[in-house]
């Protein structure tokens, strides 16, 4: 009886699932392929099917069977887990109506060409109106499923199951402390780019190394493929299809190359869930906190090191003729050079955070209602002078530059620090595990991968985040072992 | 009363339309970017959304609204001509058990993925089994509506409202007895290709030329793209996004060149329909056999003219500088060169038409059951050299060519001869009007896209499709016009 519950829900998630992955699939050829008199259309189908896939889900006869499927001793650990999603879900989406979720769709499409013309034409104004409704909506949505103090608590808690205001003060503080001084430390060793990297980068030279690095880190191109679109990303259509997109840079090869190590990070952790719980919690990533460690894990921590360009110099150069002036120790040097700049995804990692936390400090004002929405840029710009010290030189350099807010995405920065600090906490979980460390040392990743499946990817969300994350490093993640990394890295 | 029973089919309608749109992404996306493990999954989503498209329209209430609406003395001649073929869509429809609807469409993904490997290896027994299941399911499926005499009848009919085999013999046989002699014929002139075409065509070039004459011509890439697949197609994603693929020879540009002309005439009718019926068939095209006419239409009648070249090869000098040995008069010789060739789309134009009359007699051999399934390859290559006095060479050059067979699409071959057919009795009758000749003879085609857009494109399925062409060019069609063009390119 129960486990018939338990079934019928599965049937059912499967197919949304269905119509999950076609909105995604809507959504990928939206960014990458669409021509722009598509916009509205594309806008309407998007809100139709997500407005079916809420309803289906929001039947009380889903309420039901969960209810039903709870009183059943005899499921298993996944099955529990699935259930555990389920009611969690359920509860979020029967708190709101279709028309909120249809107009939530809809509007996220009109805004995110208007941010996109907006930042281009770097001016504030064009944005300003589909901004304002998207935060109205955003508080609107979470007032429905309630929230302790402020909406934003709500909307953190969105991308990052328990994480509240509190807790990531907590953790932000810490790491602030420590960070502020070594940020200093490390801009003031004043390091230079060697001139030798500078050269003419033909972008399909660029897109074939990328191509044999990404297949290299274990990145599976009979189940995915690399496509340009203006904001680099990583979306799942499927259990065996993940696309990424770069953009390139023709003065620099490495902006797209530590683009694709990113994606790349989070097109494993797609590949690598369990296939046959598709379309169930048991067979999707957990959070974008533990997502978010995995792509800076291959963007960083492998990509970054010494190691890395000690395999891979000899393979750039036979794209990239130039390149054969410098050997591996100056192309570490260049891919960690501390340099305060105004556009999140150029940082370097050590300032990064820095971004972070000055969106997270701005996201909480919003929603506290401290500060009005026209005062955004310069509260913006001034908090970017504290921070870095620099006047930012346009809105397109400053609150212009995110796709996030144009997908009503506010709470989702901070799961970008929860990521850094997360993925160094596992990779020195990892290199304690037999013969991670050597073969890490010496440009061999294939080990590192296998851990990472093992003890992140395949567990999808049978654990919480902060249980998963436990569980695989044997510990509760700290700042600690980032700081460590960094400094390691930079001083 | 009534007319609340039409409104109630078009929203539905507009629903339903949604959701084939998406089907018609999902399969554009697998054709032109999936990776190939993405396949199974594609199958189940496109089965999935094609099941629930068919269940939604086939509910009782539905076959209800129709029979109110229908009662209804005040609707105008557009609903009219919605309900005339909402009427005959639903009869189809219902006859039809989801179950059948779904294994189609679930067939018609692996056949493909069949074909393809059994085209890539020659090998006609890796395609086989699918071939076997679709025919069956072809012929399960026309027994469910009814047909006359065979169920090729009830096939002619999917694609070309009206046709049978009776019709389309009688025109066929007409056309083919003045067809064969000017074949041989223009064959005999045995004119050769200038030297000078010989060159190497960078696909960047070839694709940057064929995107500015398909843009000359009308073709509106605010609106739709062009990308590499396969098989050449043409699609529509919505009202305002139309999507073209093409396939590149870098030893002759002209083959993406003819191959893009053609599909953007498809597009152009796409393009042309009015968007404000999108989701009712007065928005959409009428018949294949008339969609057909305007890709051919833009392919040959403009294409391969003297006044496209003289306007043209000086910017293609500009794109490929080994052309400026050549003059317009030559290009044009070599556009309309009577070859006999394996290869259905890369035929010219003279001996296209007994290409498509052999697959007629294929197909209406299989159906009949004259024709055994493993018969087919051989007798693909005896009725081949009967008309073209010439051994196929393989498989992959005979009966394993064409995508159609893959895709459950029987039947659909005549539609081209119907087109060509259509093309030159419809540019017959524009060149009457004010204006158009001229322009053509001066290479601008501006006003022949406006008749067509006028007579063709905007009518959508208004009328039916031997009406259509009547009102538009005043009287019914016949081999005439053709036989003319041909003479007169070929001779």
């Amino acid at each position: 009886m129960a486990n018939q519950a338990y079934d019928k829900l599965v049937q059912l998630c499967s197919e949304l699932q269905i119509l999950k992955d076609t909105q995604s699939l809507l959504s990928w050829d939206q960014e990458v392929n669409m021509a722009k008199k598509g916009v509205a259309y594309r806008a309407a189908q998007l809100s139709f099917l997500s407005g079916e896939t809420h309803t289906r889900f929001t039947d009380p006869k889903v309420g039901d069977w969960i209810a039903e499927a709870r009183g059943d001793d005899s499921l298993d650990q996944h099955q529990r887990a699935n259930l555990r999603e389920w009611d969690r879900e359920y509860k979020r989406d029967t708190c709101l109506p279709v028309e909120l979720v249809k107009k939530m769709a809809k509007t996220r499409v009109t805004a995110h060409e208007a941010w996109a013309e907006a930042r281009e034409k770097s001016d504030f104004s064009l944005f300003r109106k589909p901004l304002a409704e998207l935060i109205e909506l955003s508080k609107e949505q979470v007032s429905y499923w309630g929230y302790e103090e402020t909406p934003y608590n709500g909307l953190l808690d969105i991308y990052e199951k328990g994480a509240t205001i509190d807790k990531i003060d907590r953790v932000f503080a810490d790491y602030k402390n420590d960070l502020i001084p070594l940020v200093e430390q490390a801009c003031a060793l004043d390091r230079m780019e060697p001139e030798a990297l500078q050269g003419e980068y033909p972008i399909d030279k660029q897109a074939a190394f990328n191509r044999e690095v990404a297949a290299s880190i274990g990145f599976d191109f009979d189940a995915g493929r690399i496509d340009t679109a203006v904001h680099p990303f990583c979306t799942g259509l499927g259990p065996f299809d993940t696309r990424l997109t770069t953009r390139y840079d023709t003065g620099d090869f490495r902006s797209s190359l530590y683009g694709v190590l990113h994606e790349a990070g989070h097109g494993l952790y797609d590949q690598g869930v369990n296939p046959d719980y598709h379309g169930t919690p048991c067979g999707e990533a957990v959070s974008l906190g533990v997502h978010e460690s995995q792509s800076r894990l291959w963007e960083n921590h492998v990509g970054r090191s010494l190691a890395f360009w000690e395999k891979w110099l000899p393979v750039a150069v036979t794209y990239f003729p130039n390149l054969d002036q410098l050997n591996a120790v100056e192309m570490t040097r260049a891919a960690n050079l501390a340099n305060k700049s105004f556009i999140r995804v150029e940082a370097d990692e050590v300032t990064y955070d820095l971004h972070v936390i000055l969106r997270y400090e701005i996201e909480k004002a919003i929603f506290s209602g401290e500060l009005a929405l026209d005062e955004i840029p310069d509260a913006w710009n001034s908090k970017f002078k504290e921070s870095f010290g620099m006047e930012v030189d346009s809105y397109a350099n400053g609150c212009l530059q995110d796709i996030h807010w144009s997908m009503g995405g506010f709470g989702y920065f901070p799961t970008y620090t929860l990521g850094n600090l997360n993925a160094s906490h596992l990779v020195a979980a990892a290199r304690e595990h037999d013969g991670v460390a050597g073969d890490m040392d010496q440009g061999e990743f294939g080990s590192l991968l296998s851990w990472m499946r093992e003890k992140i990817h395949s567990a999808g969300s049978l654990y919480p985040p902060e249980e998963l994350i436990e569980r695989a490093a044997g510990k509760p993640v700290s700042p600690e072992a980032h700081l460590d990394h960094l400094r390691s890295r930079y001083l």
